[in-house]
């Protein structure tokens, strides 16, 4: 490693650390840098650049969080062999191949709840949760969250509704998170605060309706012209992401998904083109797919062609188990991309806190900025200050880093659990927090469905991730980050135990339930 | 007083210290007892019902923070005399004289932010913001603010958002400061969490549309029956609040407002009745109007005999300047009236925390289940369990109390400064936050304005009030809360001098500005 990989620009306006983290991340994303090079010490590094050791400790710490380095006690510094995950290749292999025989290909899964249930509205909670969509609060440092509460706490108590995008200090910790872990020149002006990706959406949502609106003059009130915004979604997708929009007065167009994500293909050979899309380019939810360069160009292009908005659900991006995540779309494109982010994976959905990134269209950073006029949003100014707090004592980058390692460990029982049962393959695993085990018809799915229930164990389905009813595959989705390990073990124990059962005299012509 | 009055029945589910409370404030609403009147002392209240003391002693404190009772130190408790507003009686007088020549009937004023303004949006803030809808906070409780959320923050961090309809603990608190000042029947199960009123009428708009979709069939596509659900709403009326139900698709339909509030009787005639209405009984939000029994009567059998729905937006009854406020819609009729209120006023808007108390009637409850199953509510879980210990702990009912005798000393400075200047009258001002000037014509509205935002000083005006376009009546609305005490004086001296030079020389023929 020599200085040209890292040239540091003292009159750029990026502070240096960050030109540190993005000079070593370039490094080992073009190859510079291998898996398993040690990396120079702190100090050498720091007096051959010229900036203080403490600007390299935290890089170093940074890209460790990352996933890019390793950090040993007592060993040199080394770009990491994503050992953990070195295991699991055959597994994986496997999976491909049993993919390749018969059934479609697997794509990679993980995600928010389809439905977060609670005692109060269940009939009956299940004992083993793992409907996707909670991650693990077991290792949140309790001390920095109770001390960012107390500080939020101790500050003065305004009379107003908190600012209309977002507390200034937690925008300036977002933006900075944002520029470092996935890549996007944004600055604070450009982040807006949410109460998660619901409201985030909900709030495109009506942009994108106030914006086709004034397009059409403001007849609002004729009627005929009501299919004036349309929303491309993925097939199968996040449906409550697909009812907001729909809530909201907009219409919701299919496109179908395969292994690499959305099918921009299809997205562009639509005879009249959507007003906006709304994608899971880095992590497809549920099945999985990480949209591959290409069809990131090309969906930029084709919203750069109509001007349409493309909204980047960057839902679950922390977690990539399997090379480090492709930088958003939204560092592509800023002019028609809309970044969508939250909090609900990295920290906790308990904190409801989550943001948008906007475009530079002025027309709809004015939409948003009339909504929210309007309408102040919805989270409370406690939180925004807490969550600043948290942001910057480094206690947010260090859960990433910790859950990463956990999520990682269980995505290994998983694979050990679940992979090569016949007529069930295993996918979904190259990020995220969930996992998809496609079924050999809707009556297996129903029949592993019942026996889970009645064992205490919640999962979902496929079919609740469909966009266009009737047409869905068969198969179960489940997360693996929100309950414990002994939870976890059983679980797995049962759906192997069950799916074993039910596919193992599985033939294509037996007699089985319909579908549904 | 005697035990007939304080009938204590030891055998109900209603526990010792509301039936207290409750059995007082009958006494006094009934005329049983007097303003005036020596209430016994704690000590003998307490062995004459068999309670411990301490109950009494809280009762007595509960009804005194609600200005039923007057409690001095020293001297015996009296039921009170509403001294405080007794001072004003004869400008009150002038008012309602004033109006009688010539102006039309003035309503009675107060409320939520038109616009919340802040730095980072506005283009230049104003010195003094008196735009309604901020309130006092420098006397909150900041200890037990704090304590409030150090609690909060030691509590496990779930995985999960919070429960959908909210945090239990938070529900339960909140039906019981319901029960005790609005005198509404419910229980924590009728009790919803949301994001403020904001997102308290989202949620019932979206409801209302979710009914309307399945009456006709759940043909959702077919525009040609967009007409699904009709909100009438208040003209003048709270403008954001209408937005929001139109753009969670519902037409709005305005129904005039008089002196004093809602005109149910043209609510009555509509050839064909709204799904739903939402009206400002308690204190019409901004002419200040408070309906009477018998319109309350007649909006309740209204409801009852369409089906339709009552939004009771109960936004600041708890600051009622003259006798105490009527019962809440919600207590005549549980079937048909969702009662929606926020913490808005009675601590701060920075919480964006309120509340809505759901109707018997099941299939809107359902609708509200649904939506909160694929939308979770926006309100962090900290946020629920902080409010939740700030209520238990009553500093919120002794921030009642202390704000209400502040807005009742702030009140007086308003009418000192600004009652009797001629063309000019003074209304809105028997309950909240805020005030009215009517002013000659639209010219003097624009002057008056441009003059005080010259100065520094923000208010709103009667236009923005407007739900029927082009139909406004001239004035301005202005917040009395929120500034010191300091800048109010300031900016009432210079809205008296700006509005007396105005309209000294005005007379009816005079040209002016046209009317917009």
């Amino acid at each position: 490693m020599d200085g040209t990989i890292l040239a540091i620009d003292r009159s750029a306006d990026l502070p240096l650390g960050v030109q540190l983290v993005e000079g070593l991340r370039r490094g080992i994303l073009g190859g510079a840098l291998r898996p398993g090079d040690a990396v120079p010490s702190t100090r050498s590094l720091a007096s051959e650049l010229g900036v203080s050791r403490s600007a390299v400790v935290a890089a170093y710490e940074q890209l460790a969080g990352e996933g890019y380095l390793e950090l040993r006690q007592g060993a040199p510094t080394r770009v990491a062999e994503l050992a953990e995950i070195d295991a699991d290749a055959d597994l994986d292999a496997d999976v491909d191949a049993s993919s390749r025989h018969g059934w479609r290909p697997p794509g990679r899964a993980t995600r928010p709840p389809v439905t977060t249930r609670r005692p109060e509205a269940a009939p009956a909670e299940p004992r083993i949760d793992l409907v996707p969509g909670r991650p693990s609060t077991a290792r949140i440092d309790t001390r920095a969250w109770r001390s960012a509460w107390r500080h939020a706490a101790t500050l003065e108590i305004p009379s107003d509704s908190p600012p209309l995008l977002g507390v200034r200090r937690l925008r300036e910790e977002i933006a900075d998170h944002l520029r470092q872990a996935r890549g996007v020149a944004c600055d604070a002006d450009d982040v807006v605060v949410t109460a998660g990706t619901s409201e985030a959406v909900a709030l495109v949502a009506s942009a994108l309706l106030m914006l086709g609106d004034r397009d059409r003059d403001g007849d609002r009130d004729d009627c005929d012209d009501c299919d004036g915004v349309t929303v491309a979604v993925e097939h199968p997708g996040y449906p409550s992401a697909r009812r907001t929009i729909e809530r909201h007065g907009a219409r919701t167009v299919p496109v179908p998904v395969d292994a690499d994500g959305l099918r921009v293909d299809v997205l562009r050979r639509m005879p009249r083109a959507p007003q906006a899309v709304m994608v899971t380019p880095s992590h497809q939810y549920p099945l999985g797919g990480r949209l591959p360069v290409s069809a990131r160009l090309a969906l930029v292009e084709w919203a750069h062609e109509h001007g349409a908005i493309v909204i980047e659900d960057d839902y679950d991006s922390e977690f990539r188990h399997l090379g480090p995540p492709l930088p958003a779309l939204a560092s592509l494109d800023g002019a028609n991309v809309v970044l969508v982010g939250s909090f609900s994976k990295i920290l906790t959905p308990w904190l409801r806190l989550g943001y948008l990134v906007l475009p530079a269209s002025a027309a709809f950073r004015d939409a948003v900025a009339e909504l929210r006029d309007d309408e102040p949003g919805p989270v409370a100014g406690v939180v925004q200050d807490a969550a600043a707090a948290l942001l910057a004592s480094g206690a947010v980058r260090r859960h990433i880093a910790a859950t990463r390692r956990e999520y990682a460990h269980r995505r290994r029982l998983v694979i050990e659990a679940l992979d090569g049962i016949p007529h069930a393959p295993l996918s979904g695993l190259d990020g995220g927090l969930h996992a998809v085990v496609r079924l050999p018809d809707h009556g297996a799915v129903e029949a592993v469905l019942a026996r889970l229930t009645d064992a205490g164990v919640a999962v979902a389905t496929l079919a609740e991730y469909s966009a266009v009813p009737g047409e869905t595959e068969p198969g179960i989705v489940f997360g693996y980050a929100g309950a414990s390990d002994t939870q976890l073990a059983e679980a797995l124990a049962l759906i192997r135990a069950v799916i074993r059962d039910l596919t193992l005299l599985w033939t294509p012509d037996a007699p089985g339930p319909p579908d549904r």
